[in-house]
């Protein structure tokens, strides 16, 4: 660690801080001391996150950054090292399912289901872990989902790029861990607290009422407490669902 | 809820208070505010314990109690919801593994592994159990092994016990979570910082070092934080394992 | 082998060899040229069974034996090695669930509950192995059920015991293989066309007009399968349901 | 089905059939009296196996057809089934593991393991299915392996598309089950004897000798095993592997 790296907080870096899970992991980790950076496509979109955080003292830097795009995704994260601090967390938090029979589904749509939300994990995933093996340090957070530990019906795309998720995980985890980086999969079984359930699925939203769906500052207590854990008591897959979830 | 409950702390039941895991997790939730109750065969070796947390300014209680024997576990339950207060977290830290050759494992050590590590956590989980549902809360946590989700050359009766520890937990979480009881599962995987591993097998605690095997006081702080998140947010199983171990 | 051996063909073993598929197993063995024999505590009701394979020009035995009794199945095991032949297959077939709340499960049934479906196949798996490792060659296999793989509400007590008998077919497949001895574990998901279905869930029953159920003689033309793998390519675990199961 | 489909004996389709496995699961289908369609990239290697099975009055086509290119796949189901017969059982079987440390992973690496094992099976297993569907009838089974169920170091490529793999096997089976299409993931682990491994690791290969290594016509006996199951008794997922095998 060079004397520079000495004077600059660490960093948490979130990719994909979205509205919900994201920015709130985003506050978190920002509330415990690191240098937050987030990315979204539309780094326009991160501007009232960044505000929030440094109302409160925190420091919050956005940016426009497509996961799935390794140039882009090098350049991040040189320009987080160079200039910002060193990359102590990564979050990884994309992925989107649009259900579909296996019978309809487009090649296309498999693609990109698959890309967003596994193949933007590697690409990040690598880049970043490249720089913590160097500092013998690091926690790097995969956001996961049941579909990544069972298949169903209409699910092919979203549960292959899930499973695939989690067998990157498992692998960065089993070869990492004994280099000192701590890498972790979160299984989130169940509806988020999201403008996106609320609009779309309001019956599902409607059970917010008695706690029947996931607070986004809840799941990023977890992912805090992840980051937390001495190394000798590393926590490798978490499950999170709410109290009335079926499962 | 009576006024007379009101007035009494909540409690946390440690069901195995040995001198590592079950001791911390009691001083865990005893820092917390819990009246702690503990218990052991011989409740003379848990008078340590209770002198530390009430030093420490916390409640504790020590009994001697056979979780494998119904009317002892009855009697300790009634017991302390008459006596102590209302149980609202019960942890089961009882098992042992004793490996051995199919081919020459005893009928009656089988038997035994089963009774302590699963059928105690069967009498200790119903009968407190019955107690949360009236008040529709409470956390019950199940300490597992990596031999409750994979069977292992000479480990038939241990991974026998924690496999069925493990069905235990889940059903339990299925029915008892939508009535408000939180059920989880804690897969510890690797050698404990106690005693019996410092003089049983010197080489892996020799681990500790590195911080290669688990530091008792950080297995509990997770229980602490199983205990904690809020009802829209639980996690039914978790595995902690150093850093350095293969899995 | 001794001469004596030489001149006896082998036994395939059937523990619980009831109206349905323990006894379909039975008679697709002695089909392939074993001698059979099969126990059930009530001896008398194995006659029609040995009838059909006689007649069918098999040659079968029953026994009244009862697999939770340690000292009945070394008997059992000493006479039919000491008279009948050497036990090449050993099929465990014993399990019954009787679902409950746990909060109404007693100590008596969640016992006799294990003790059937996971302590008689120790019992038995233990002492047939002592045999099929001096003469490096056998096949086990026990009848699993999906509860072995998932808990479920009102089923700590089944899918604790049938966890449990998962765990001892894992962990003596992976002792014994390298033995030559090939342990199986059978999930079988789904009702089976048996009696007990047919007059207790005639609705369930109803589903066999469009093979709904599973038919027994089906299940045991999967145990005469994994009983014929050559050992380059053993399968240790294969689950059953009928193409309409929900899983 | 019209007059001209009755008359025309049923079709399986191997999608890479190499050397080894894929070539013998076409010979096992042959035998069986199935029409057997093979691919591979280049189909002058497949004129072997072309006359092996016409020698043993087996009728076999080859075709040079790419699984990752949706048109190709397209086009090679139209073709059999407009003009040599419907196909009736389909068998993935490609994939190629390239270790490699998660730091020094390539992008494209990454991206073609994931499409040449997961990508063209969903192409293939989605064309086929559409055909299956409207006859009601069919088996599709995809070849995997242990990277499929669990990830390790150096293995995130391939057992990202592994897991992706085994995700679209159980996405397809849930959803086509319901409508009388069997699919099955078959979890091949360890070596099998082929040229590859012979030339490559020769001491992994030297375990021919005691059968350590699984023989490809085995392999393809439970392909047929599988497909020949009644509907009543489907296996959706089965492991193979040498007795000798630490798993």
């Amino acid at each position: 660690m060079t004397a520079d790296e000495k004077d600059k907080p660490p960093v948490a870096l979130i990719i994909g801080a979205g509205d919900a899970t994201g920015g709130e992991i985003a506050k978190r980790f920002a509330k415990g001391g690191y240098t937050t950076c987030m990315t979204r496509r539309n780094a326009d979109k991160l501007q009232s996150l960044i505000q929030q955080i440094e109302q409160s003292g925190g420091r919050a830097y956005g940016f426009a950054s497509d996961a799935r795009q390794e140039d882009q995704v090098i350049e991040l994260i040189e320009h987080i090292e160079a200039n910002i601090g060193a990359i102590e967390i990564m979050v990884f938090n994309i992925g989107a399912n649009v259900p579909c029979s296996i019978l309809e589904e487009t090649a296309r749509k498999y693609f990109k289901i698959w890309e967003m939300a596994c193949f933007g994990a590697f690409l990040t995933g690598r880049e970043v872990a490249k720089r913590m093996v160097t500092r013998e340090k690091g926690t790097i957070i995969f956001t996961g989902a049941t579909a990544g530990v069972r298949g169903a019906s209409h699910f092919a795309a979203f549960a292959g790029a899930k499973h695939a998720l989690r067998a990157l995980a498992q692998s960065m985890a089993r070869e990492l861990g004994p280099r000192n980086i701590h890498v972790a999969h979160v299984v989130v079984d169940g509806a988020i607290d999201t403008n996106f359930i609320a609009t779309t699925f309001p019956e599902m939203y409607a059970r917010k009422e008695f706690d029947g769906i996931l607070n986004p500052a809840h799941i990023a207590e977890n992912y805090w407490h992840l980051a937390q854990q001495p190394r000798d008591a590393w926590t490798h897959e978490l499950d999170l669902r709410p109290w009335s979830e079926k499962w």
